[in-house]
């Protein structure tokens, strides 16, 4: 289909109002790309977008909204061939491929074998079992997935119905799925890839129970791809999003494999089944791995987060609607109301991807300490873990769900690149712990936390305890104790580090004032799941809050990225004080956050977003995601949003000459046709 | 694909626990269901799902997920094709259509000819016109579509691009789309399947220009439906959801029409270039076809929301997991914070079907008014439109998202039955007035009249103003005024009409606070746009549960079902009252709302939706949704989800016998294939 090529979008048009934009810059947006995302992963990108672009018939993207899912599963099978031979020519590493997997194309059906079974297998396996499985793996000879989810249990993996059973006649195990129920479910790249799969199951040995271990069990042959005998195997079918994933289901029956195939790392059971665990295994170490797995949650969100404002942004700046008569229309980022809502997300995916610097960095210091036996800082690193993936989790899904819904009526159309991308991203509040039940782990640390520092017991010293025990030693009745006393709203809400101590103070407030609740009141933990899940987001808040600072400290003082990097800071912090004013209000009177305070502070927040208002191109350009991967009419680095997006809507399926011809041609004879012409008075209708 | 057939669910399961939970009733769903529906929306339903259930292989819904887009407008127009035959057999009425799309089978489309098209020329049209363009489309001889939007300008319409342009000499209109961004986009049933278009253009007549008016313009042949010259027309291509409706644009390129197509109810052009306006028409009567409008999407959204809410009651009650030793596990539901999530969501459902009930009723009243020239009713009307509209699409939007999150990770499978129907309800919150511009509306006119009130002005009597007037002359200062003060929470708590009094308060108190910001302190409306959003939620809470009584105090005070509506109206109201407590803490002193109140209301409000827990699965059930609307695998009213879960996944087309065979057969050999055997050590492989 041809659409008449006279017609140009009305004036001013985007392209020019977005040139505009970039003008008003007060600093670098390349100086800020390197600092937020450092030098290495700026390269990666760069690497990756030239591989593509070099191979657009493999790697171009501008037909994906109109495939299939079997046609989108093809795409990137196709994908993940070539990204295998790349790897194996040594054009690119393993890392870029964990790289370009989700941030550059969609998620493809091997992720989950590099994501989670090699993984499994470098971490539960010995050093034999590595060179059996780990080494093949590594090199794509087989292909591997994690099943431990089933079709009736998720959260509660204790209750796994698949046993694996020792059958010392024969030195194996038998595994098992004794009910509908204990099917392998929702488990990613074993719908068509596996030939492998890492089966959690219950361990039974001589009739005793020794709970969940893994089993390395071979379920398709690598020759012509069968399943094997015993073995039933499917993709679970369409989902929300996550559509190139094939998760799949998995039901074993008795399938017997040699006693090898348990990862012996943790446990081994011996030829004539004597169960025996190392000695020199703290369990506790398997919270580190769970504390990692959040981590990178938490970066990969702030990424998507990243993404999602930069379309909103672009957009919203190019699009406009109403204003003054006799001008052109007003953008409609000018809106008050727009930016109201979509600068502060533009701050929170700053906060987002540079507190994920320094949590990476926490885990580090954390992982070092493990190593030489120091557990101290594990319990809150790993409370201050679940809550940022339930935070960033929580923050980035929605905030894309209200970036869909800044692009107005075209933020619904595939083509803004922000819908498939929602739907992708949304199980992220699910798995790796479901948000709800995260908040009740970081709660209950910082209830027992609070507890001991109320008692003056000795409770470990970190970025939790120690503003717990500051809070504890002011004076409460000590009037101008906090930093915040004495000082006007708008001499609060221009000092940083003052905004850190209030948001310090709230969360202490709450989590005090629910400890005293269970400990002196006698009430429940189950009676308070709602204030549990307030406390854990105040002590989030604060948290994200105090690592954005510490990374904005890396820089010097006198960057010229500073005084923007502050404005995000603060704006930041505004949202999660301004968020529900009802936690400021419940605060103990002495600490003089009056209700006077409040009402100022939600003015000055308002002050704030107008101040970052002609930043807001610059500083999604700071992103620096190129216009591949955002996949976007709306989001374009040119602007040019009007051209892009009726070129992708002629090449709709239904229109397009030849097979859209066809499919319209089928309507019209099988449907419409009869429809018109199948009445009373068909006869006098052709002349309308 | 076959699934070993002696595999059960594991015990307790999920079909008993279904039934046990029905015999915790208190009351009878059926009556429930017939005060809510109303007997002949009832009948209407059981016509429908007979005639569904008769041809199966018209509107049966089983294999609709793994459909791709094309197939699914297939199977729509299908579906179109047999209602209109029916019709024409006089099986089925309009009505029955109208009733039937989007509820039992997906949006079909002829659906804007339907809504949008036939009601235009109906109310727009005069006589002559309907008799020419009304007759054949009520009869499909021609199918329409209302083409407004265009791809620039959507909310400010008075800026739309096309012309409709009189040329005198051959007595027509010349209707042209000058530039890119003037294409009309989102139109409904245009995309395939409109022969006409309804053209909204601004009228020029000898070089001055009268507004946008809408002109009939043919399209497409009714012969071979091919475009007519200078028409270029298609579909806007795949969208978040709603791709069983062929959205379209189209571009006219000096389109010539004869005069008569320009619809002539409130504006003629003469042969010579006269245009006259009828003086009998009050411009205002337009805003009674938008309340019309905003009460259908309000009153549907109770449905959407009920959908939900069935398919996550029933999956949460029946879902277990964790739960004391030794005995089955707990079905999620008995989790307070499941409970927390739920059950307010289920009182809303019953309030939004409650309360449209009443807003049709204020409707038909406000128009009977106008027609003997009474308008006194229309602005408060309208600007309760606009936040019912407003508060019913986000409630429901996020509600069904809420519900999927509710049911874990299966929430996110197709088969949940929560996901495309998510996507389809989600443009509510933008079309029809974007929700955020409908705040301000509402608002703007709540201001007025809070400050005509001030004034001692003469301002219209309605339910808004009559709290206004209500809390104005009762003395600020004089202890005990409030029909809450000297009550204890608890007896606060168990009083709806004090309830709904503290509501109506918060709404006076806010918006009178932001009235003396505008008229005593001089603040600009543009500077409160938050504020405004916050007034507008508060007073539309206030109208929900006032309706919402209002509905329920039908039922004679002896009724067995109220003790349950009470309970509902408790938990609605509560909801609205804990929401974001600030909005409590910040009201005047003198009204006496404590924060030991607001505490004890939050603890109130906990304990009531504990009481309601048990009758969560009878009050879904009253909402009557059968099995074919809610194609859930998860909410089958016989509580089978894990069969039924599993024979839809078998069904996926990757997984099927043949045809599924041979895509995987493919995937094999052209890339899994590969992968396994192009490395080095391919030989060794297949041993494992």
């Amino acid at each position: 289909m041809l659409f008449p090529t006279h017609l140009k979008p009305a004036e001013p048009n985007t392209a020019t109002s977005l040139e505009n934009e970039r003008r008003k810059a007060t600093f670098s947006p390349n100086e800020m790309e390197t600092f937020v995302f450092g030098k290495k992963k700026l390269e990666t990108r760069e690497k990756l977008l030239k591989m593509m672009r070099a191979e657009p018939e493999i790697f171009g993207m501008e037909n994906f909204y109109h495939l299939s899912r079997v046609e989108k599963l093809d795409h990137c099978f196709k994908q993940e061939l070539r990204l295998v031979q790349l790897l194996r020519e040594g054009t690119i590493t393993k890392e870029d491929i964990m790289a370009f997997s989700g941030s550059f194309g969609p998620q493809g059906p091997y992720d989950l074998t590099r994501g989670m079974f090699i993984p499994t297998l470098e971490k539960q396996g010995t050093e034999e079992q590595k060179e059996v499985f780990l080494k093949p793996a590594l090199d794509y000879r087989i292909i591997g997935c994690y099943a431990q989810t089933e079709m009736g249990h998720g959260s509660n993996i204790r209750s796994l119905e698949t046993t694996a059973t020792f059958i010392e006649e024969t030195d194996e195990f038998e595994i098992n799925s004794p009910t509908l129920t204990s099917t392998k479910w929702w488990i990613g790249s074993l719908g068509i890839s596996s030939t492998h799969a890492c089966v959690i199951a219950q361990l039974i040995v001589k009739g005793k129970n020794y709970g969940i271990f893994p089993f390395v069990v071979p379920i398709r042959s690598t020759v012509d791809h069968k399943p094997f005998p015993g073995v039933t195997v499917g993709d679970i079918g369409p989902k929300f999003g996550f559509n190139t994933m094939d998760n799949g289901f998995l039901s074993l029956d008795r399938v017997r494999i040699p006693r090898f195939n348990l990862l012996q790392r943790y446990i081994t059971v011996s030829r004539n089944g004597a169960v025996t665990r190392p000695k020199n295994i703290d369990p506790r170490v398997t919270y580190g791995t769970m504390v990692e797995v959040r981590a990178h949650i938490a970066s990969n969100m702030g990424e998507k987060l990243a993404k999602a404002v930069t379309v909103a942004t672009r957009y919203t700046a190019v699009r406009r609607q109403f204003g003054e008569a006799g001008k052109p229309e007003t953008p409609v980022l000018d809106y008050g109301i727009v930016q109201y809502r979509l600068i502060p997300l533009l701050a929170k995916a700053y906060a987002m991807l540079g507190m994920s610097v320094e949590f990476f960095e926490q885990y580090i210091k954390c992982t070092a300490a493990i190593a030489s036996g120091d557990f101290s800082l594990l319990k809150e690193m790993h409370a201050v873990s679940c809550g940022l993936k339930r935070w960033s989790s929580e923050t980035a899904v929605y905030g894309v769900d209200t970036c869909r819904h800044l692009c107005g009526g075209h933020g619904f159309s595939q083509f803004s690149g922000l819908n498939e991308f929602f739907t992708d991203i949304y199980p992220n509040i699910i798995w790796e712990g479901d948000n709800y039940v995260l908040a009740q782990q970081t709660t209950k640390y910082l209830v027992k936390a609070a507890n001991g520092v109320s008692k003056g017991e000795e409770v470990e010293k970190n970025d939790t305890t120690n503003v717990m025990r500051q809070f504890a030693n002011n004076g409460a009745s000590n009037k101008g104790a906090y930093s915040w006393n004495n000082l006007s709203s708008k001499q609060v809400a221009n000092n940083n580090s003052v905004l850190l101590d209030i948001l310090a103070y709230r969360f202490v407030c709450m989590v005090n004032n629910m400890t005293e609740r269970i400990h002196v009141k006698g009430e429940s933990f189950e009676d308070l799941l709602v204030t549990s899940q307030q406390v854990c987001t105040a002590h989030s808040e604060y948290i994200v809050c105090l690592y954005f600072s510490r990374f904005i400290n890396r820089l010097p003082s006198n960057s010229p990225l500073r005084p923007v990097l502050d404005l995000l800071f603060a704006v930041s912090a505004l949202s999660f004080l301004t968020r529900n004013t009802g936690e400021l209000y419940s605060l103990p009177e002495s600490g003089q956050i009056t209700s006077q305070l409040v009402t100022d502070l939600e003015s000055e927040y308002l002050e704030k977003i107008k101040l970052l208002r002609p930043q807001a191109v610059p500083l999604v350009d700071a992103f620096g995601i190129s216009d591949e991967q955002l996949n976007s009419s709306l989001g374009r680095y040119d602007g040019k949003v009007y051209e892009d997006y009726m070129q992708r809507a002629l090449n709709e399926p239904l229109n397009r000459d030849g097979t859209g011809d066809e499919i319209r041609k089928r309507f019209f004879e099988k449907y419409i046709g009869p429809t018109l012409h199948g009445g009373k008075g068909g006869a006098g209708v052709s002349k309308l």
